[in-house]
Order: C-alpha cells, then sequence, then structure tokens
C-alpha cells in the first residue's frame, strides 16, 4: 500500500517508508527534526516532465528546475544528471548552482529586483538567460553587460492578467503584481520595444508565471493564449519573432488525500494542441517551449520526521502534541494555513483515532504543523512524520529561537545519504562578534 | 525633531539618524540590507523597566529580557551589565548566552517542549530555573535532575484564560494554548501538587505571559487577579506559598503614527497596589515580581536599511517600490499583516507624497514589507529606512531565496561596530556535502 504518494510506503514492520527507507530507523540513525528527500522521487518527477515536452513541443523546449523550492548543493548535481536547466532566483541559488558545477549556460536568472552586483555576478560566471523584470532592471543590465564587452541574452517577464485561482500570496501573473510587466496597460510591448533596441541585451523572447498551486488547467490555458496572441501582436509591430515562449510553473501537488495532483500531461498536451494552431493561422514558427516546476517536482521526494515531546489534553478544549521542530523548519502552516498530512511514522497503517494540533517547540502560538488533523494515538518519544515536505521547507527555514535547522538525507532504493548537516550551536553564533 | 521614537531623528544634513549615526553613512559603509541596532536605546530600556520594579514590587523582583525577540552574543552582555536576567526558549539562546559569559543562574529556561537533551544541557551549564510548561516535562525534569544529583528550582506555566485583545497568533494566555497549564480545568492545581510532591524539583513559583502587542492594561490585571487567586487556592490548599510570580511580556510597542506604546508604568504601579491589597486581605507575603519585556526593549531599537532596486507603476493599479531585502530579513508583514513606518533615509523630513506597496527581492508575491505605505520619491540606489525592526526580525530570519542575512551594526551616542557580521555565500552552503 501506498499513502498519499507512490513513494511513501508501509513495511511489514507497519513502519513509513520513503524511498524505501525505514523513517524510524532513519530518525534512530540522524536524529530529529530531520528531513527525508527522496532523490529517486525527484528523478522520476524530472523525467516525467522531461518526456511530456519531447512528446508536446518542438526541439530545444526545456524544462527548468524553479530551484527557489529546493536549493542545496547536491540537488544541482542531480538535475544536470538529468538534463534538466535551473531557474534561480537570487545570487546565492546561482552560487549554489556554481559550487555544484552545473553548467551556468543552462541558469535561467530570475527576480523582481537584481541589484548591479547581482547582475555583475552573473555576467561573470556566465549566466545563459536572464529573466528581465522591469525597466530599472533592463536599463541596468544594458549598462553593466556593454561595461563587460557581452551581449546577455533574456527573456522579459510580463504579467499576462490571469487569475489562477489559488492562494493571494502565491499569485503572481495577475496585471497588480510586484513582478513584471503588465500587457493589459501597454506597458509589455513598450519594455519590449525598449529591449529590442538597447546594444548589450538579446531578446530571445518572453516568460509568465501565473502562480503556485494550481489545480484547474483553464488559468494555464489562457495565459498560454495571452501570451501567444502577445507574441503575434510583437511580430506584427516590430518583426521580431519569439524563440522562446517560457510558461512557468505553478502545477499543484496534493498535500491530503482530499485533492489530486494537477494532471501536467494534460495541460502540456492542450497548450501543444494551441501552438499548433496559433502557428498555422499566424503563419510564424512554433516557439519553444519552457517549462519551471519546482514544487511538483521535489514536494512529494520529502519528509519531516519529528520526535514528539508532549501529549497535552486541555480537558474540554482540544489535544496538543508538540513535536521538536516547526515553523522554524516549516513556517508554511504559519504563513499560509496549509494542509499537510501527519501520521505516527511507527504506527503508519493504524487507524487515526485522534484529532490533534500538532505544535512546533517556539515559543510562539502561531506556531504550529497542522490543526484539527487526525493522527494515530501517540506519546513522548514517538517519530511524527509530516508527507509532502520536500518543497519550501529547507528552502524558508529559519533560526527562530535559536533552533538550528535540521539535516538533510537523501533515500534512493534502500540506500541513505547524508546530504546537509545538522547545524551546530556554533554555526547559529559564527558571525556573532 | 524626533520619528515615532525619540532615537530616530532628523540630522541637519536631513537624513535619518539613529543612536547619533546617520544611516545614509551607515549603509556606505556596511552595505545594505543592513540591520542596525540602538545599543543606547536597549540600555535605556532595561533601565526604565529595573528602575519601576524598584519602585512597585518588593525586593528581589527583576526584569527578564525576553531574548528569543533578539538573541545574538552581544545583547547578553549589555543584558548583564544593566543587571538583567535572561529567559531563553531554547537551548540555542542558553548556547549564546552562555557563550556571551552571562550568568547561567540568572537564566530562565521556557518553551513548550524541552527534549531529554535540551533538559540535561540546561542542568549541566546550571541554568537557574526552568519554566515548566506541562506533565511530561516536568516528569522527565525530575528523572534527569534525579540522575544528576541535583534539585532544580522550577516555575510552573499557566495559561490564567485572559483574552488579550491582540492577533490571535501570539495570544498565549487563553485555556485553548499550546502553553502551559490551564488554571480553569484544575489541570493547574494538579500539576502543582504532582510538582510539590516529586524529590528533584523545588517549586518556587507560577508564570503566565497573555500574548504580545497588548496596549490596552486591563488584561494585565486581570491576569494578575487569576494568578494571585490561585497562589492564594493553593497556599489554602497545600501550604505552599509561592516566592515568585512571573508575569511575562507582552508591553505594546507602537510601529506607525496611529498608536502609543502601552504605558508600562501605569500597568505596573496597578499590580503593584493590588498585590499590596492581595497581601494585606490573606495575611500572606507578597510574591517577588518577575516581567519579561522582549519586544518593549529591543523593537524600537531596530532599524532596517535597504537599497530602492526598481520603482515600477503600473498604470492604473499601484506603484512598487522593490529593495534587497524582504520576507528573509523580516517575515512579520507576510506572517502578521504588521505595521511598520518606511521613510527614505536621505530625505527622512521631507514629505511622503508617494503610496506605495514596498516589496522584498524574493520571487514570491508575499514577500512585501507594507502595503499602501506613505513614502517620500524614490528611484534606483536610494537607502529605505523601515522602523522598529529590533524585534522578530533578525531573530526570525531565514535564508529563503538563499539570501544571506544582514549584518548588524551597533550605534550609540553616534559611534558605530559591527556585532554580526553578513553572511557569506559559503556560510550558506556551509553544511551542505
Amino acid at each position: 500500500m501506498h499513502i498519499l504518494h507512490d513513494n511513501y510506503t508501509v513495511g511489514e514492520n507497519g513502519h513509513l517508508f520513503v524511498g524505501g527507507c525505514d523513517t524510524v530507523a532513519l530518525a534512530q540513525k540522524y536524529g530529529t527534526p530531520l528531513y527525508v528527500i527522496d532523490e529517486g522521487k525527484i528523478r522520476s518527477n524530472m523525467q516525467r516532465f522531461s518526456a511530456l515536452l519531447r512528446e508536446c513541443f518542438p526541439a530545444g523546449s526545456r524544462v527548468l528546475f524553479a530551484s527557489k523550492a529546493l536549493s542545496y548543493v547536491d540537488i544541482y548535481r542531480i538535475a544536470a544528471s538529468e538534463g534538466v536547466a535551473a531557474d534561480v532566483v537570487s545570487p546565492g541559488e546561482l552560487y549554489t548552482a556554481c559550487k555544484a558545477g552545473f553548467d551556468t549556460a543552462d541558469v535561467y536568472f530570475h527576480g523582481n529586483n537584481k541589484t548591479d552586483a547581482d547582475i555583475a555576478y552573473a555576467l561573470d560566471v556566465g549566466v545563459g538567460t536572464f529573466v528581465v523584470d522591469n525597466e530599472d532592471e533592463l536599463l541596468a543590465l544594458d549598462r553593466i553587460a556593454g561595461q563587460k564587452g557581452k551581449t546577455q541574452p533574456i527573456l522579459l517577464r510580463l504579467s499576462p492578467g490571469i487569475d489562477p485561482h489559488t492562494h493571494k500570496k502565491v499569485v503572481t501573473g495577475s496585471v497588480d503584481s510586484k513582478f513584471g510587466t503588465a500587457i493589459e496597460t501597454g506597458q509589455a510591448m513598450s519594455i519590449t520595444e525598449r529591449a529590442l533596441a538597447l546594444q548589450n541585451v538579446l531578446l530571445k523572447g518572453f516568460h509568465c508565471h501565473i502562480g503556485s498551486q494550481i489545480f484547474d488547467s483553464a488559468p494555464f490555458i489562457e495565459a498560454a493564449d495571452v501570451m501567444l496572441a502577445f507574441i503575434a501582436d510583437v511580430y506584427r509591430k516590430t518583426g521580431f519573432l519569439a524563440e522562446y515562449l517560457n510558461l512557468g510553473g505553478g502545477y499543484g501537488v496534493t498535500y491530503t488525500e482530499d485533492t489530486a495532483d494537477l494532471d501536467a500531461s494534460r495541460v502540456l498536451r492542450e497548450i501543444g494542441e494551441k501552438l499548433r494552431t496559433f502557428s498555422a493561422s499566424h503563419g510564424i514558427a512554433v516557439p519553444k517551449i519552457l517549462i519551471e516546476p519546482g514544487r511538483a517536482i521535489v514536494a512529494a521526494a520529502g519528509v519531516t520526521l519529528y520526535t514528539v515531546g508532549s501529549h497535552k489534553t486541555i480537558t474540554g478544549y482540544r489535544t496538543y502534541v508538540s513535536v521538536d521542530g516547526g515553523m522554524p523548519d516549516n513556517p508554511r502552516y504559519a504563513l499560509y494555513q496549509s494542509d499537510y498530512t501527519a501520521l505516527i511514522a511507527s504506527r503508519a497503517a493504524e487507524a487515526k483515532t485522534e484529532r490533534v494540533t500538532i505544535a512546533g517547540r517556539c515559543c510562539e502560538s502561531g506556531d504550529l504543523i497542522q490543526e484539527n488533523a487526525p493522527l494515530q494515538p501517540c506519546g513522548r518519544g514517538d517519530i511524527l512524520a509530516v508527507l509532502v515536505t520536500g518543497a519550501y521547507n529547507y528552502s524558508m527555514a529559519s533560526n527562530y529561537n535559536r533552533l538550528p535547522r535540521p539535516a538533510m538525507v537523501s533515500v534512493r532504493d534502500g540506500a541513505d545519504r547524508l546530504v546537509i548537516r545538522r547545524e551546530s550551536y556554533e554555526d547559529l553564533t559564527r558571525n556573532e562578534l
């Protein structure tokens, strides 16, 4: 049997297994809290998206791993070995990719606010493509690239004005957004003309990203429609034909039994059809398609293991189960009231007969992992697993309350290896004088 | 003139000054984003609370700095030199205090979920007082203290069942809370009797904390009433007379012109009156009072300096000013929609003629510092200051999007010194294999 995703299974001993490894044994070997990441699942997700692109789109279309979802040295090695490019949003992510030996020609540099120093650094290490957010950045890039005698390939990030029906904090493609330049207002056409007139940038196409955790295929199709219409407009007006159309990510991943993953194959096949029609009706070549799944590649690969510290029933109110981590290693419930599925790792197949609030160990009431969650009975010392924590957990982790960040162990086909060492107390104070 | 708090002033050059230092010059000297912390303001706040305690309460009453608000090595040195004790909520904060040479006898160890390892560590370094949250912890502490041949002084954390009229994420003293043991349900009396019967813990009194950012004096008074009634109850029932009553913190601090700081002197004087009446009517000695201001000591001491990267007006919608930091160095708007006051440091006294959204540089729509904020006109390269960032900014900071955490510079009477070095990219990947 599996739970939620095919890589979460229950062993004969009744324990939760991930990537063929017994989570209770992992907790014992590495301590808790512990991030477990299933390399096999990451690879199969990357392969699945790459196969879909080969099926639906012209040669030269690429999967870009949106590494802000989970950035650490080893994951860029995995992406490279799977032929997947990388989307980075900061010099820190770029540095991490470089440290892994990732080919910078395959890096797309995103972000709504690149400093002059960031731009110079990215030019120096040979980033393949900048995704330019706004006119201030466009002019700074042109200036700095000129100083360095480079001509930098770019995409322009546009906002297509699509409502993706998701949490407002993760909507990114509406007109009123800190990201990109709006098509609706005419500002997108104006920045395109500006980019085409500059000497030190080379426009290769356009980018949009409508948001995160989208379970409905319609907004993706609408966004592709808007972007294709814009490409045709630009072609008519300027003669510039976009070589690339980057449609971003946002493919919904299930965290609980109530929903199913978005069917990315359906979305991409439908966009493939659109492209062929578009090309035929305008008599222009189909652009190569780039997509940027992040969560859809890593979320289900991750599980976080905690040790239960206290089980407290407030008579007439509710039951709190406190664990040895919390919002510092997973701030998503505090930020977005995100749903999660939890279970007691040593009794994974048993009935969840309790309803509890899973509380972190921080001195803050909002430090909860989940409220009103079904759970097996448990007590101090039990291992509690929270599923689907591969995306935006390690990458958003803090040291709030001076909690060291957990270690991360990579699992694959029953083998485990440490990929991130647990932070030490000394690490926490290393820069303090 | 000053802005919001008396330590924010405008120099003759029109620049914002903090602790007598020109913030534009600090940004130039140390780079941005930059945390500025005013040591003079921290010391004067500590002195003010200590003086109030001397005025209102019996000898032996103490100010405990709630160091979760801002924990770094140097601040424990400042507290020690001001005769202020420390409240720590984790072994990481305890380690930091120890590294500063802070006397562990003056440490109060809080937290809703202390692991066995935490308890052992705190016993080994000689923590003065444990604030015990629940029965699981009480029994673990008694067992481990016994193994080490120690008798550990403790307070019991109770929930008095007070609604402090503040943001629900920071309410901590209601009956339905992950913290402490409820008086209303009878569970507080039961854990008290249990503690009195144990051999290796020594009950010294009780603790409560009703929440954060409270601007109304009534909930503090109500909480004191409930706790005093409980102390009398316990005395009648068991003969145990509490030596200490710890009333926690939560004193509201203003972040904008719309509110004023809570008048702590009024609250504490009124509680002082209550104590004398209580003592007279029950014929028992007045307990020593402990208070735990955190934010009230450090919030106004802090300012964060950013460099503006882009100024983007979306025609017909709004204007975004993007800065080179954001939710990684200050997640409070993303978490609680917290109010902040911002200004352009080089034009601090000029009229705020724009209304803007101040956006961070993360690839996330929710990464905002403030919406609909009045601001002076600005452009790429200007220094933007966000006021009142001394509490829960550095302490909650993450590396989301792999942004290094800012440096922190301590200012006092016109002098500046680095107290936290800026994180390097190498720091970010140090533990990654």
